[in-house]
């Protein structure tokens, strides 16, 4: 089955405790179209400006990602400057510069409307609605967002989380979305308001994903060797969409699955900078630590 | 086998968004020890003052709660006042009486030095090591500790986890107390100092559990339903340490089980203020929370 990102492209300043890079490769589109491209060929549509490099242009053509949907557009590629302190849960921003993505505003090709599995990744919450009112028939609808919107968009984000099939958020975005404190309840929530599925992303405490059915706890890897979380939560994304467009198998179980694949992307991701852990990634490490989360978490019941 | 608790017995004021309480029965000695009587029958190792209510005696009592080792001193008892805000995952203190708690120098009579399990609740990391020295044949010890002791006491603090077979920490604890931000680097560096299996306590996000050769993520019950978080670290300690003791058996499969029993009677306690919801608990509940959580986090290989 056919996968599309949508999301951005960026050219990173980071500093971690593990080192300091420069204009690195980087982007919720980028992040989630290598991840999910272990499983499926992936349509990227992004935008970028005339100077990114050729380089990751070849790198995500190895990956067998589609770029028909990537803009090379005059000006500066999106770049984020940042760093993480000491505990890394928390990702400061230096500075934002848009650039070229402030005028994203994409129009898909034919292949692309009709694709089956479709991840917007962080855009404004209108771009994601006008990616949704273009696509002709979705199987599944993944959408991820950001603290900013909730507080600038929030009537237009509500209208996305009732388009979309499932909704992905951290824990601070649920509880602020929902204006409460317990994830639980913000869970049902926003079921209420129309998604079909919720999935709150909790880092390196796992995810809890929700259907009007379905509660499922998810364990996360326990990752010792942390160099660089940007690209986490994206990582995360590509694997679950990744892996159900290629099961192409949305029942319950499977789903459960899928989380599970997602944090196995995302426990790798962070082990280097940039995508270089994912480049040298293989198949059969996915397939391993999915085994070595699924027999830390097993208990069996009360005799 | 026989379980001895010993820790703070007191008399709270607390205030939660969903209500405010004087005085009201608590104590990590009391949470843990009623928590742990729903498996075993417990020895309580306290000290109150003479205003302690008879009407708490005889409730201890009901529970099948020894009270050879709780001392009724000249004095008070020992008295927190807090609250907690909108996220209750913060206890502020507004202020601690330790009143009679302040000369607590405990000593233990025959049956208690012959106690097969024991769980020193949060005290001076001295008088913890104070009662472990009266003890004859300990099968298992586990301590808790807080900040405040790794702050102050960090020296004997240490040779505490030297002594203890179970180490209970929360996640704030750990890294305070190893020095680093990464949980799994925590655990395995006490695991080092001495303690052969290390908890770690992570409220909502369940709790990890290492031994030297064993890892668990231990997920939580989403409850929805929190009134007062006040105990639910020493009633989870009361669920494991009574399960132990119950089963006889400390295997990895059955120190699992342990540590889930232990996260259902914490979900029970928050339900309530004080001790009220475990006044009213049964054994079906607690068997029936067990198998919803396991089944909450079951997911199964990759086909």
């Amino acid at each position: 089955m056919s996968v599309l990102i949508a999301g951005s492209v960026a050219l990173d300043d980071l500093k971690t405790p593990f080192g300091e890079k420069k204009n690195i490769l980087g982007g919720s589109a980028v992040h989630a179209s290598v991840s999910a491209s272990f499983f499926t060929p992936v349509d990227l549509v992004g935008v970028v400006g005339k100077d990114f490099p050729k380089e990751h242009i070849d790198f995500l053509e190895s990956r067998r990602i589609g770029l028909d949907g990537l803009k090379i557009t005059d000006g500066k590629t999106f770049h984020w400057d940042g760093y993480y302190e000491f505990d890394m849960n928390e990702a400061h921003t230096i500075k934002t510069d848009l650039n070229v993505l402030a005028d994203f505003d994409p129009v898909l090709n034919d292949r692309q409307k009709n694709s089956d599995f479709v991840f917007l990744a962080n855009l404004t919450p209108g771009t994601q609605l006008n990616i949704i009112s273009q696509l002709k028939k979705p199987k599944l609808i993944m959408a991820d967002t950001m603290n900013f919107w909730i507080e600038h968009s929030r009537q237009q984000l509500i209208e996305v989380v009732k388009k979309t099939d499932i909704m992905l958020l951290n824990e601070s975005e649920a509880r602020q979305l929902m204006g409460t404190p317990n994830l639980i309840t913000a869970a049902k929530e926003l079921i209420k308001l129309g998604a079909k599925c919720v999935i709150i992303k909790k880092g390196e405490h796992g995810a809890l994903l929700f259907t009007k059915t379905l509660h499922f706890s998810a364990p996360s890897f326990p990752q010792e060797n942390l160099t660089d979380p940007t690209g986490a939560g994206d990582s995360f994304a590509g694997g679950v969409i990744g892996y159900l467009a290629k099961s192409d198998d949305l029942s319950d179980l499977n789903i459960k699955r899928a989380v599970i694949i997602g944090s196995v992307m995302a426990s790798f991701n962070v082990e280097d900078f940039s995508l270089d852990r994912l480049r040298r990634l293989s198949e059969r490490e996915i397939t391993e630590r999915y085994e070595m989360i699924r027999k830390y978490s097993i208990f069996d019941c009360l005799p």
